[in-house]
């Protein structure tokens, strides 16, 4: 009797096939190329933890979601379902192995059993990176720098979106409101969701009328990054640190884009009041990063500063803190598939044609000179050896149709002799012959 | 009071610092684009699957070792402990989907609850890469030629030890044998480990004395690869289909490397009656991959041709057969270390210095034209913006030493007008400064 088990796979989790995960591997690497480009450098931390590890302080919907078990040994563990919490209890455990300021990248997968139905997944990659022992605005604008890089390296412009918490704070203290603050934030964290007038009312129930009135005069503020930041300066009480500190970044991002002072066409970066990303731990600049084609799909990208990453972990009593954020790899690819902006997968490759299976090796020698001049080249299957019913020719169309499948534009068929001079090349698109020399198939496959 | 949580991992698992992970991730790369140079596609399929799956047939020490447990809907889940298993599963579950022959690789972690006290990783990354769907002698040989490129472009030799088990099953019939073929196999394998004597002695009690001198006789047989399966040939009763597949494969491997018949100088593939990978499922052509340099540590990346890789999951009748392998990162990373031939991390970066906080943004736009010309490139960190007590001078110090702790040989150090044209080129390694161009620096840092 044969066993038989069903194949099948777990609710919120994916299989990639080829093309898709072409394309992930691609962006990851544009991605991390970027990261690299900026001298970041990669880290990786265990998929398993302890739980006690990863749960920290505790409670809310990361202990309703997190994959936790007893391993073999009787051990309470759970698999990571952020790269944020393994990277504070990582710098707490190797801080004399590292070079501060400590610049780095981790792209991994992390576990949540999310409810599927809201369209999420139990899987999913993310990209973090963080710029951690310097308190300076050079960190933060290089983060926003490097932000705007990766996203224009994957061929799509954005707008950041920056704020500073600190600066909305010394507002509410400066209108007396401060000990309201958490409610506060809450409410106007809800602004996109429910429109300026459910707001207000949320903000005059907590504050009254006249504080609302302030509250919202400061996070509807408009205008080019100057005009917007001379109105939020004014509003808590004249020039500030957090004032300065934004007026610092706005120079470094005028030097860096090499743009005029209040040139406000395209401009990649915005002051905006309302992003304060209310519930975080953030206690400095934040930041959100909306796709300029796609506003709607909301942020791609948010992040910010933060005091004492490790401290939870950490008997140290210098605080290590920290600036950063991190790109959802599923949601940047939805984005990019909306934008008919996806790279291309399998066109970067061809792939030889075999007649006569007892050449396989001398199609092998063929196909290492076009690796060796940097073609990805595949030797396309003769049928089996003692299929011999088959003319030349049938071979040949089903091979075309064979790469057509793959997604290869061209293939080379060797003549009689391979190791001699001339092949000759198809076009699939156009279905067009070419007689060429090895030099020029390589010459026209490397340069188009 | 402060919680405070002790910073530890779990044992078998590890944490990557930077130097360790750019490694992995370059070794990675290298071994990804090989793959890719073949025309071999990149898949991926889930971390967790139902345990069920992953079990199999299930027993032994796969189950011992398995994290398995309850998910939170109560459903009976493990981590993946290879990527075989899923892969079969993937085959079932995907195959009108796929184009056959269907070439993949899958680079992945793995999870197995090993006994660390034997130097065994609990979470590990393995490299696999099969051909499915087709029988023919050209796929054996693509996997083969496969893994010499891989290797030679690691900057290692191998040396490739082909079999075929089919050969060896058909001498033990010829012998009158073949009932016990499970049992000879076993003793077979342990021929490295226990020296021929002591493996004599079991195939003597197994078969008789006459028969284990022919089976010692066929499992020692050497010379060329044409030598040798003569001799193999011989002894199993003359010319077989097994024997003119190992003939066929030769013939591609003079073919493919540009060989001559019988030159055995530095020859890549070996024909090695001995490996017989005895208990796995190959029913074909197997293989060992031994390093050139380091043969002692035993085989790199063995594998073999399967007959029915998918069976367990399907109800479809026609098989799918194979041939394929792996590569295990760790064990080729402690070779590539003992041989000091480990890609140097941290080297392909410049940076450039900061002594004055308000021109990041300069540097910023400076780094952005090196990024831009292919140079990796960090604007180092000049000390915190209220921090006006250290020269200039001091400052720079400071960032040469830091720039050297992250292994960097070139700093560049820009001029009061960092828009301008030349800047300070400084070698660290031997602390000579240079004025450039912009151009000269890309010139320089580019082509060495």
């Amino acid at each position: 009797m044969t066993t038989y088990i069903e194949p099948k796979i777990l609710k919120g989790f994916r299989d990639f096939l080829p093309k898709a995960e072409m394309i992930r591997r691609d962006l990851t690497e544009t991605i991390e190329s970027t990261f690299r480009s900026f001298g970041f450098v990669p880290i990786d931390t265990p998929a398993l933890e302890y739980a006690e590890i990863l749960l920290g302080k505790g409670g809310g919907e990361t202990e309703k979601q997190i994959y936790r078990f007893s391993d073999n040994g009787g051990r309470d563990v759970a698999l990571r379902f952020d790269l944020t919490v393994p990277f504070a209890r990582y710098v707490a455990l190797h801080r004399g192995e590292l070079v501060f300021p400590f610049k780095r990248y981790h792209i991994g997968k992390v576990w949540r059993g999310e409810n599927t139905q809201r369209g999420r997944y139990r899987e999913f990659t993310q990209c973090d990176f963080d710029i951690i022992g310097s308190d300076s605005p050079a960190a933060d604008f290089e983060i926003i720098l490097l932000i705007y890089s990766a996203f224009k390296n994957l061929g799509v412009d954005v707008s950041i979106h920056v704020n500073h918490r600190g600066l909305f704070n010394r507002f509410l203290t400066h209108i007396d409101q401060v000990d309201k603050s958490v409610e506060v934030l809450r409410a106007v964290d809800k602004l996109a969701k429910i429109g300026d007038d459910e707001v207000r009312k949320l903000l005059t129930e907590l504050t009254g009328s006249a504080n609302a009135q302030k509250i919202i005069e400061f996070i509807s503020a408009k205008g080019s990054f100057s005009e917007t930041l001379q109105c939020l300066t004014d509003l808590s009480g004249g020039v500030s640190p957090e004032s300065e500190r934004l007026s610092v970044l706005h120079q470094y991002m005028i030097d860096a884009l090499g743009r005029k002072e209040n040139d406000t066409q395209d401009e990649p970066f915005v002051l905006a009041p309302s992003i304060t990303r209310g519930l975080d731990y953030y206690t400095g600049v934040v930041f959100e990063t909306f796709l300029k084609e796609l506003p709607d799909i909301g942020s791609v990208c948010s992040g910010g500063r933060y005091d004492n990453l490790a401290g939870l972990y950490s008997k140290d009593k210098n605080t290590v803190s920290g600036v950063g954020t991190s790109i959802g790899l599923d949601r940047l690819i939805a984005a990019l598939e909306s934008l008919e902006k996806l790279p291309a997968a399998g066109s970067h490759t061809t792939a030889i044609t075999c007649v006569n299976a007892q050449k396989s090796g001398e199609y092998q020698a063929l196909a290492q000179k076009l690796r060796k001049a940097g073609i990805a080249c595949e030797v396309l299957s003769g049928g089996e050896n003692s299929d011999t019913s088959q003319s030349a020719d049938k071979l040949l169309v089903k091979q075309f149709i064979l790469a057509e499948k793959k997604g290869l534009r061209y293939v080379i068929i060797p003549n009689e002799d391979p190791s001699g001079g001339h092949v000759t090349l198809r076009d699939l698109s156009n279905r067009q012959n070419q007689e060429l020399s090895l030099e020029e198939v390589i010459y026209k496959l490397n340069c188009g």
